[in-house]
């Protein structure tokens, strides 16, 4: 909204008499680009009844991002995501995995061409800067695990010509590619596999920035390492402020900035503060599941028993979560470390992501107090809020191109 | 359009005072469920400026089907076709067709999406019938070429997932699966490759209709032998009306219709009527292309001293071409030879189709005229139009099924 928000500013300056008036933090957010690098939003689209135009509640359905409430949260678009759950690393699992990804691809382009009117798929920054300035919201797509390229890495090819500009090699399991930080069997490849490595060379020969989040530290290390374009680490944190396999070290944190790369923090509580494992409410809440149906499914007429049950169970097994103090510590700590240019946000929104204070897409202006409150200016938010990772994604391209 | 025009007809009736009123041949188009197997359109959704839901003109453009055509031609859907050249038939050339089919594939969804208030993807038989009656386009999807399957047939089913519904093995060229009709190097595996009796046999086991129009007749007769449901020859002719590799003798004809299958005549000029190869006329064409870009693409105003110098190519190289007695002959000895169940029509509309007095989808009104004078019931022009297709793809998915 960065023209409108200009303009906006312009006509509040002549009306003043031309007085400097700082602008607000709700004004701040409006003139950056806003985007997030880790919508998992495309698990919603084939869901009876749903649909992205409409406006849900958080508290109500548990979903996190759609079209009313990306306007209301001043959010230019985002990285929608392909996430495909690793079934296993066998001919047959590499066809489930290939099938899947193509399939979710597909919704996504399928959303685009239906609401051609407020989506548009981008395939690089100035598409993205384009869509702004046209007022429709831009659609990266992402592909989260690279078990569908596991049996045959000339599909990279294919999704990155269904419009594919972001890829990650793994997620909470070890594949073919590389090691998982949060495998329970621990390392299997020390980092990435042959295979692996050869995603890295494809992904930088094609211009696809490479997104090691949920890669264990020596295969981050190992991209870092081995890729000729910086990475952006579209949702982790950082181990100094909260020591969890999913947040990164501060020497691998200053490897991906030396490198030019984003980590884009994420806002997803379990990976921020101790979160005790309670068997008894996870059962209960997998048997609330079994009755009702997952949240964003349950009927109409059976939400308000549903809601009475899940409420009964989060006060009978209570699990701290993570707030907006935990979230800034995060943020602060890779400013500090490492500077402005190397940090953005995720909310892991629609895959379990959002904390007390960042639920979804409509609190960010929130977050954009709490950065301007802690001395951020207009060029940081911008920056922080869309810059960096279009910035990164220029770079991978302009690498690709040579 | 069936229930608009009953109910039309039934104010007809009413007005005329309940006197039986014999229905005009438009009255009976409108009646019947009609569409095409074989819309090669598809190739046009890329092209800049071009879009289905504007009116374009034959004599103009070349383009023979768009939804106001489809409208004031009554035609109430059809199979939109994903043709892959075949390439070659290495591991580069597999790629690259899986790819291309891909992509095709998703520009027709990406198009029923983007217009969903228009067209519609359909699967099933009743899902067209459900079109028809909500005014809707229906879109069934063909892979025309089975080479994007020929480097790992297991891509029939992400094809499957994605909505196609029918496919031929093979077009102008042999290739891993069959021998073609036309190959000039003649056949290769005898029909059938050993992948190919595999295609069949997997296309039988997901309930996708086998489209043998381009095969070899060898290939055809092995289709015939080996598959377990009806097949349709979407856009073929019958070689006692006209010898030519493109159409089937009668001992195939029948064979095809002892197993349910229906043919489709193709209204395509050259495998109608003798045809010299006139090198001249090709050469004179194939520079005008070079100095215009294909006829669909030539700018606007370039458009006139486009269509003067191919006419002046035309009046100086003339080719016979086929016309509506011709198409009626073929179609007639169909009917004679195995019956009204077993038969139906393509343009073969953007894929070289069309003959004289059908040029694109607005004529085909004009040949149901044509089909009354012979003696055409209602129901005849139903199973003729849409009838006879839908009922082997419902024989199709019931034989999956089982």
């Amino acid at each position: 909204m960065f023209r409108r928000a200009l303009l906006a500013s312009f006509l509040v300056l002549a009306a003043s008499g031309a007085h400097a008036q700082a602008p607000t933090p709700a004004q701040m957010h409006e003139r950056a680009i806003v985007l997030d690098t880790h919508f998992d939003t495309p698990a919603n689209f084939s869901a009876r009844g749903w649909s992205i135009m409409d406006r849900h509640d958080y508290a109500v359905d548990g979903t996190q991002v759609d079209y009313p409430r990306m306007v209301e949260g001043g959010v230019d678009g985002g990285v929608f995501v392909v996430f495909t759950p690793q079934r296993g690393r066998d001919v047959v699992a590499d066809m489930w995995s290939r099938d899947h990804a193509l399939l979710r691809t597909v919704e996504i382009l399928e959303m685009t061409a239906r609401h051609h009117e407020h989506f548009v798929l981008v395939t690089t920054a100035d598409e993205a800067r384009a869509a702004v300035a046209e007022g429709r919201k831009f659609v990266f797509i992402s592909l989260e695990n690279g078990a569908p390229l596991a049996g045959d890495l000339s599909l990279m090819q294919t999704f990155y010509r269904l419009g594919v500009r972001m890829m990650g090699p793994v997620h909470f399991a070890n594949n073919d590619l590389a090691d998982s930080s949060t495998d329970p069997a621990g390392p299997e490849w020390g980092g990435l596999s042959e295979k692996g490595r050869a995603f890295v060379r494809h992904a930088n020969d094609l211009g696809i920035v490479i997104d090691p989040s949920h890669a264990s530290d020596a295969a981050l290390d190992q991209m870092l390492e081995l890729s000729r374009a910086p990475l952006v680490l579209s949702h982790s944190g950082v181990k100094a402020v909260y020591d969890h396999p999913r947040n990164i070290p501060d020497d691998l944190l200053r490897k991906l900035a030396d490198k030019g790369g984003v980590i884009q923090v994420n806002a997803f509580s379990g990976y921020m503060v101790e979160t005790p494992r309670i068997p008894e409410r996870n059962a209960a809440l997998i048997a609330l599941t079994e009755k009702y149906g997952p949240q964003r499914d349950v009927k109409p007429e059976q939400r308000e028993a549903y809601l009475a049950e899940r409420a009964a169970i989060e006060a009978k097994y209570p699990l701290p979560r993570a707030n907006m103090d935990d979230l800034m510590q995060h943020i602060l700590h890779v400013v500090e470390t490492v500077g402005i240019d190397h940090v953005g946000l995720s909310g892991d929104f629609d895959g379990g992501g959002g904390i007390e204070g960042l639920e979804d897409v409509t609190t960010f202006p929130a977050l954009t107090e709490r950065l301007v409150a802690a001395g951020f200016t207009q060029s940081d938010l911008d920056k922080f809020w869309g810059g960096n990772v279009l910035r990164v994604m220029e770079q991978v391209q302009a690498a690709a191109a040579r």
